[in-house]
């Protein structure tokens, strides 16, 4: 066998993995067959398996990078000093995430929120990305905590709630925005910004421990 | 062969379509194969095939069901007059959802949201689904859009925002928290409630047109 270089191993393995996550992302993991992934690639089943044995590895791998590529983007966002304000904060990390892999697209539109809806689907079932997930959150979400402290501190947030669960409640926002993309269809980060900022604005009674906020209601609202 | 009822059938068909959930809901799609179904719900590949010409059909089946059932979920939380405002709301979807299928769990905890994320994986790749949950979106997105408009009316929430992107939000947010639980770990329904409240709780200048609220920051927050 001719000596290669890493640079050129490298290349080849990048190829197939982006190749592989297209034909994933255009068509899931289970109707996709090591012939599509070969076909879209353009090389043979000998150069293919000798960087990945197979449809499981292949996953195994794409999926890790994902999951990998989408803590970055939320760690990312947490960085900041001063923190960013909720609606800034969930934008930094929509528009890293829907910045991923651009060149990689489904009719036209990004391949990557797709390839994170597979992954989670995935993640499901292995329980090595389980735990690459389980580690990614506990890091995001430590970091996001931090944030919601600094606006309970400040004395912007009502402080009387877990900053876990306004962490969370950030996050899941996020996660299903990105699901939405390909499943509703595109919306620009905009949309999810001006929605959290209209929440935000909501009249409710200033943190005090004795009130239950869930009593808040419409009584006076005009029904329609 | 013996003449059977309708309703003998209809519960075979329910007996074969919670056992294929249950396999999908565990393993995912691509490594269920029809032999893991028919060990599941004991029968035998011809009395399976009866009902089912192949597992694409069953798929199809079942996501068809869980999407259905999930548009009720919003929807019937829509419903409510006057309107609940936001935390309430959530709540209201999220206790329907987790409540779907409670007799189907996956060690320990509940199936239906890991059939949740496996439905969103299979709805990218197959128009019909892909029609049925956009159909399903532009009437939960209509009644939640209504729920903000009264919520804009009652002057609980600046007016300046359009009511589509806050729907979009609201949704995100539960539909985010719902495929957490499988992912992250099970979290109870106030956890999101919770942190929406808190985001609720924020300080924001009050709607004004020639405001620009993404400039709120944090600039007087202690960096810890």
């Amino acid at each position: 066998m001719a000596r290669v270089s890493q640079e050129h191993l490298d290349a080849r393995r990048r190829q197939i993995l982006d190749g592989a996550a297209l034909c994933f992302a255009r068509n899931g993991f289970h109707a996709t067959s090591m012939q599509d992934v070969l076909k879209e690639v353009d090389l043979s089943a000998g150069a293919v398996y000798r960087y990945f044995s197979g449809k499981e590895e292949l996953i195994a791998a794409i999926v890790g990078e994902v999951l990998g590529e989408v803590r970055e983007a939320f760690e990312e966002a947490a960085k900041q000093h001063p923190p960013q304000p909720p609606d800034l904060l969930v934008g930094a990390v929509l528009n890293r995430t829907f910045g991923l892999r651009a060149s990689l697209t489904v009719d036209g539109e990004p391949a990557f929120p797709r390839l994170v809806i597979q992954a989670w689907g995935e993640t499901l079932r292995n329980p090595e990305l389980a735990t690459v997930l389980r580690e990614a959150y506990s890091s995001v979400g430590e970091a996001w905590e931090r944030v919601v402290e600094a606006y309970q501190d400040a004395g912007m947030m009502r402080a009387d709630v877990p900053a876990e669960h306004v962490a969370r409640t950030m996050v899941a926002m996020v996660q299903g925005f990105v699901a939405q993309q390909p499943l509703l269809g595109q919306a620009p980060v905009e949309v999810l910004q001006n929605g959290l900022r209209a929440l935000m604005s909501m009249s409710v009674p200033p943190p005090d421990p004795g009130v239950d906020h869930s009593s808040v209601n419409l009584a006076e609202t005009p029904s329609n």
